[in-house]
């Protein structure tokens, strides 16, 4: 059997290198979440982060580790999203340059924050366009590193970081919640939770509208599917990677799913009771929760609110309609 | 000179009063905050307190002092927000029963989350009827005790604790900045301030509408103003209190005013950049320093948050606009 992409060793040095960069997270408890569910949860709050996702985690992990010769180059990647801005900032803080593939109808204010941490956007028409092809293209032409979103071993890692926090902080759990898309972020927490709280089951949620993960751990083998229609944005993956699936599988990863209704619901949640604004994907572990997706009755329940980036507009018009 | 009404040993004994009753609340940064002030920005978070703001403490120290034949007669007090919410709390755990006077056309939520809270409500007409003739009448014939939203010394010394905590966290500060009504969180925070930060300037924000305790101050008498028109609806209060006052006069307190616009921009600051839920009260402190009112260069300035109680639906058009 093939080694796993990441040990929690990989996870404890991407700690050691985060420490002063990611911000350590606040757990937030709820007394009405915990009489809805009635257990015990938990809640690693990622919208608080820096730049608002618990990104900048996996993307720092990954720079800091490029030898003299690619910090040199510079950073490539392709994201319309929260990695975008956290390759950004991570390639500042570590005085290496960073090219962001972004789509160029993408809202100004995603575009707007990139740019702000310094990375250069190169726009692509996303109807005649391939976004990968021109990653390809510039790294092999200006000699640059791909540090793609999730499907990779130092992404996973720093995202793993989350969990180990999480667990530091309030001890073993019976259940850890996080949201899956690619599978960094659920792939990196499986690993420290493993060996930080053996017993734990590792729970992914993901949008009711694209249950690849789940289908993907169900046949066995990963699942393509067309990009799925999720006001989860930050979720719309077409599938696991080759890096996150293996370690998904392995280490008995269960996958749940949620409409965009409990979404907003929750996020209404997030409000109203703990004062948080958390953008839909952020949500997705929550509403599992909260929407008796997920039977926890009794237990330790950690949960990931994976970010808070939702463009304000939008948020309110989310929240506004009772 | 006569002595004031409370002293830090009244903070540090409410402080042990309410050790696992009110949260210690998170202190939160942000560099995009400190960048436009030029300061080093401390933000209390009191919008994450029980029943979503500081208020909890106050409450919970006056009722836990009560004579046992006070506490079975009862708590009685007049409030249309978060004062309300406090009590009906506060006397729930200490096994007290709570009559709060409310007007009858108050939103259906507050009325809701108060009745939760095991709150006896008795409404009137605020066109037609005397609240605190109402509360003198009902405390007469059914033998309980008043405890009033701010001018009272327990009270004002519950309050107090959120400056403790904030500055046993970070450490001394060159300027403490509260929201100011009639007075009960200023005046505690203020003599927590003197004592443990005695060159700390003490700053209250009150809304540019009903700026009576910057007159009082400036007079040096309590002025009354008609209640004044603003979306602050937690500092709408008409006068500072005979206790109140004193320590606010006699520790040097100052008073500088802010727009409801303001207060809307430092709404939209804190959803957009913290991911915070606070009510436009909750927003004072933060709008006097974003919107420039008080100038804090090169400082290390607390900044109290005092609330997150806002209706979902108003709280949404608010920042929805843009």
């Amino acid at each position: 059997m093939d080694e796993l992409a990441i040990s929690f060793d990989d996870v404890a040095a991407a700690h050691r290198r985060l420490a002063g960069v990611a911000q350590r997270t606040p757990v937030f408890t709820s007394r009405t979440a915990d009489e809805r569910c009635g257990a015990q949860l938990f809640f690693k709050c990622e919208n608080l982060q820096r730049i608002g996702a618990f990104k900048i985690r996996g993307a720092y992990n990954a720079i800091a580790q490029f030898t003299p010769a690619q910090r040199s180059g510079g950073v490539i990647t392709f994201s319309s999203g929260n990695h975008a801005q956290a390759i950004a900032l991570a390639a500042r803080l570590l005085g290496v340059k960073a090219v962001i593939v972004m789509p160029k109808d993408a809202p100004e204010i995603k575009l707007a924050a990139t740019r702000g941490y310094g990375g250069e956007i190169v726009p692509y028409d996303r109807y005649r366009e391939d976004p990968d092809a021109i990653v390809g293209a510039i790294a092999r032409e200006r000699g640059m590193t791909v540090v793609p979103p999730f499907d990779h071993p130092q992404v996973m890692a720093g995202q793993g970081t989350v969990a180990k926090e999480l667990i530091e902080e309030v001890g073993e759990l019976d259940v850890l919640v996080t949201p899956v898309g690619g599978g960094g972020l659920l792939s990196g927490c499986a690993t420290a939770a493993r060996a930080m709280s053996p017993g734990c089951r590792i729970v992914g949620v993901e949008p009711e509208a694209g249950n690849d993960a789940q289908r993907s751990l169900a046949q066995g083998q990963i699942v393509r599917i067309a990009t799925p229609q999720t006001i989860a944005d930050a979720a719309q993956s077409r599938s696991l990677g080759r890096y996150t699936f293996p370690v998904l599988q392995r280490l008995g990863a269960e996958i749940v799913t949620v409409s965009d209704a409990k979404l907003i619901e929750t996020m209404r949640f997030f409000a109203n009771r703990m004062k948080m604004v958390a953008e839909p994907t952020g949500c997705l572990g929550a509403a599992a929760l909260l929407g008796s997706a997920l039977e926890v009755r009794g237990l330790r329940v950690g949960v990931v609110v994976s970010g808070g980036n939702v463009d304000l507009a939008r948020f309110a018009s989310l929240i506004g309609a009772a």
